[in-house]
C-alpha cells in the first residue's frame, strides 16, 4: 500500500431495516464512508465529521473518481487540526446523497427500479441514525466529537442528541437548532425550479440526467445564499463578463451572472435532482425539538457534554444569531457550550474557505478539552 | 361627475421617437398616467410619484378594472401627506409595465405583431425620459418633487439627474445609486426561471399566458427578498399550513411555502412574463453614474436641490447602507440631503406597508421644504 492509500480508506456497509422519523422503514440501506487514521478501542479518538448538502465523505487527500474534491483537506491530516496521527476521522456519506449511500437513485430491491420519489422523506435525524448504524456495524460505538457544517452541523447535533451516551462532544458550524422559515423559503423556491422542469418528469428520469435547467436554477439561487453581498461587491461590483455583449442587449452578462451560470452547470455535472429535493426537504425538517418536547428538553441530552457552535459573521442562510442560539440553549441545558465566530465576508461558505480561522478555533477547542 | 371620478383622472398620451440609452429609438410610445388634484401653472405643486416593478399608476382610490389595487392610498388624498387639496400628484405608468404603457405586450406597428423580445432593452433613465415626454405633452414641465420606492426610486432619481432644471427635489425610498451585484443575482435567477419554462417560447407566447410556472417561481424568490427573516419568523415560524399533509410526506407545506405559492399564483394572474424580464433587466442597468462620468459627477446635477433618501432597517434587497449612500453622495455633491429610516421588520416591502412612518417622514420633509 502507498501512503495515500493508507491515509484514506473508503468502504461501504449495508444495514438492514432502518427506522425513520416518519414511522416508515427502509429494508436495506447502503452507507459509504471514509476513514482517516485508526480508531482507538475505546473510541476516545474518533471524530465523526458530517458533510454538507452537496459534499461527500471524501474529506481530504487526492481526487477520488466519482466524488467531488475533498472539502476539508486543510484541516484533516497528519499534524493538521484534525490530526490523523492521533485522531481517527470518519465521515459517512449522507443518506440521500448521490455519492454512494442509498438515495432516490438507488434501486429498490422490491421493485427492481430506482426509488426516485418513492424513497421515503428523511430528516437529519434519520441521516444520523443511518450513520450510527453503519458505525456500529464497523465496530465504532463511541464518538469523541461529532462535527459538521451547514447540513452537516444539523446531522452532527442529531448524533449528540440521539445517542448521548456515545457522543461526548459536538461541533456545529453554521447551522441552526431548527430551520427558520426564510431558509425553508429559499429551499422551496429551489425545489419549485426543479419540479417545474418538464425533464424532471415526476422524478422518473433515470437513467437520464433529468431536469438540467431546473437543477441549475436551484443551485444559482443557493449560491447567492451561500455567499454575501460584501463578497459579491468585493469580487465584481458591476463588471461585465469578458465575453459579454453590450449591456443594452439581451445576452449581455454581468460577472455575477457568469458566476451563477458556472455554478449552475457545475452542479448539473455532478449532482442528482431527486437527491437535491430530498436533502433540501430533510433540511426543512431539521428541528432538534421535534418529537422531543421542544428544544430545551431535547438539549437536556447535552448536559455535561462539550458543545462548540461556530457562526459566520456574514452568513445570510443561517445568520450567526441562529448559531449563537445553539450555544446559548445548550449552555442553558447544562452543556459546556462555547460560541466562536468566523469573521469573514465569504458568507455561509466561509466554513469551506476560511480554514485558517476554523483551524485556530478547532485547535483551541481540542486543547481545552484534551481531544 | 362624482367625487370619485374627479379625484383620479386616468388618461393616456402617445409620444413619438423615444430615444433610449442603448442608442436605439422607439417610433411610437404610449404612456398612461393618473392625476390627482390640479397642477399649478408654474408646476410648484406637482409631485411625480414613480411606481415600483409590479405596481401601476393607480395610486389611490377605489379599484380600477385591469389595474392592481392602489398602492399608495393612505398617503395620497385630501388631507393626506400628499395632500391633493393643494398638491397635484401624478404617476405615469412605467415603460415596459403591462398596465397600459408600451411594453413587449404592445403591437409593433411596423410588424403588426407584439414586440415580445424584440422590444429594445431599457433602463430606468429611459423610463424617466418617456415619462418626461408624456408630462411635457400634457403641459407639465416643472416638478416640485420626484418620489418613488424601489424601482420607482431609481426612476425618480433619474428624473432629478436627467432634467435638473425642471425637478427641484427628489425622494428615493429603498433604492440604491446603482444595482449592486447581489440584487442583479436575484434578478438573474428570476429571469432564468422564466426563460427555462418551455411555455415562455422565446417570448412569443402571445396571446397565451406564457410561462406560468417560471413566472410564479420568479415571484416566489422575489417575495423572499421583499420581506425579511424577522417578518417570516414573526408570522409563522415553522407552522404547517392548515391543509398540509403530514410533514414527513411530499405534499406537506409549511405556512411560509403556502405564502410563496399564493404570491406565485397571484403574479401570474396579473403580470406578464416578458414585462418581468424587461423590468428586472432595467433594474440591473440602474447606475446613476453610467454615461455621466461616475456617480459624483452625475450627482453634481443635484447641487442646491433637496434630496430625501429613505432606507428600511430590515431591507435585504436594497439594504439601508445603499440608501444612506444616496444621501451621503448627494450631500457631498452639494445637495441638501437627508436620510431617514423606516424602522420595520417588514423588509423591502415596508414602503408599501408602514405608511404611518412614511407619512411622518414625508410631512416633515414637506414642512421643512415648504412643499
Amino acid at each position: 500500500m502507498t501512503g495515500e492509500e493508507q491515509f484514506e480508506r473508503i468502504d461501504e456497509i449495508t444495514i438492514k431495516g432502518l427506522e425513520l422519523d416518519s414511522g416508515k422503514a427502509i429494508p436495506e440501506v447502503l452507507q459509504v464512508y471514509a476513514m482517516y487514521g485508526s480508531p482507538a478501542p475505546d473510541g476516545s479518538n474518533v471524530i465523526l465529521v458530517c458533510h454538507a448538502m452537496t459534499g461527500s465523505h471524501h474529506l481530504s487527500g487526492p481526487a477520488v473518481p466519482g466524488l467531488p474534491d475533498a472539502w476539508f483537506g486543510p484541516l484533516v491530516g497528519p499534524g493538521r487540526a484534525l490530526d490523523t496521527k492521533r485522531l481517527c476521522v470518519i465521515c459517512v456519506n449522507n443518506l440521500c446523497s448521490p455519492y454512494g449511500s442509498s438515495s432516490p437513485m438507488s434501486v429498490n430491491s422490491a421493485t427492481g427500479h430506482p426509488w426516485a420519489m418513492t424513497f421515503p422523506v428523511i430528516t437529519p435525524r434519520d441521516v444520523a441514525r443511518a450513520q450510527k448504524r453503519a458505525l456500529e456495524a464497523i465496530g465504532v460505538r463511541k464518538i469523541r466529537m461529532a462535527l459538521g457544517g451547514s447540513f452537516g452541523g444539523m446531522i452532527a447535533i442529531e448524533h449528540a442528541l440521539s445517542f448521548p451516551g456515545d457522543v461526548s462532544s459536538c461541533g456545529v458550524i453554521a447551522a441552526p437548532t431548527r430551520l427558520y422559515p426564510q431558509a425553508i423559503a429559499y429551499n422551496e423556491v429551489q425545489r419549485k425550479a426543479i419540479l417545474s422542469d418538464p425533464d424532471w418528469a415526476g422524478g422518473d428520469y433515470y437513467p437520464g440526467q433529468g431536469p438540467v435547467s431546473g437543477l441549475a436554477t436551484a443551485r444559482m439561487l443557493a449560491m447567492i445564499t451561500y455567499r454575501s453581498e460584501q463578497n459579491f461587491n468585493g469580487r465584481w461590483m458591476r463588471s461585465m463578463a469578458d465575453d459579454s455583449a453590450d449591456r443594452h442587449e439581451w445576452g449581455s452578462k454581468f460577472k455575477v451572472e457568469s458566476y451563477l451560470d458556472h455554478h449552475g452547470s457545475e452542479i448539473v455535472s455532478r449532482f442528482d435532482a431527486n437527491c437535491y429535493l430530498y436533502t433540501t426537504r430533510a433540511m426543512d425538517l431539521h428541528d432538534v425539538g421535534a418529537g422531543r418536547g421542544g428544544i430545551e428538553r431535547a438539549f437536556a441530552a447535552l448536559a455535561d457534554r462539550d458543545v462548540l457552535a461556530v457562526g459566520i459573521s456574514s452568513d445570510i442562510l443561517f445568520p450567526n444569531w441562529q448559531v449563537m442560539e445553539v450555544a446559548r440553549l445548550a449552555g442553558k441545558s447544562g452543556a459546556r457550550a462555547a460560541y466562536e465566530e468566523i469573521d469573514s465576508d465569504n458568507g455561509h461558505d466561509a466554513f469551506l474557505i476560511d480554514f485558517d480561522q476554523l483551524d485556530e478555533i478547532l485547535r483551541f477547542f481540542f486543547k481545552q478539552k484534551g481531544i
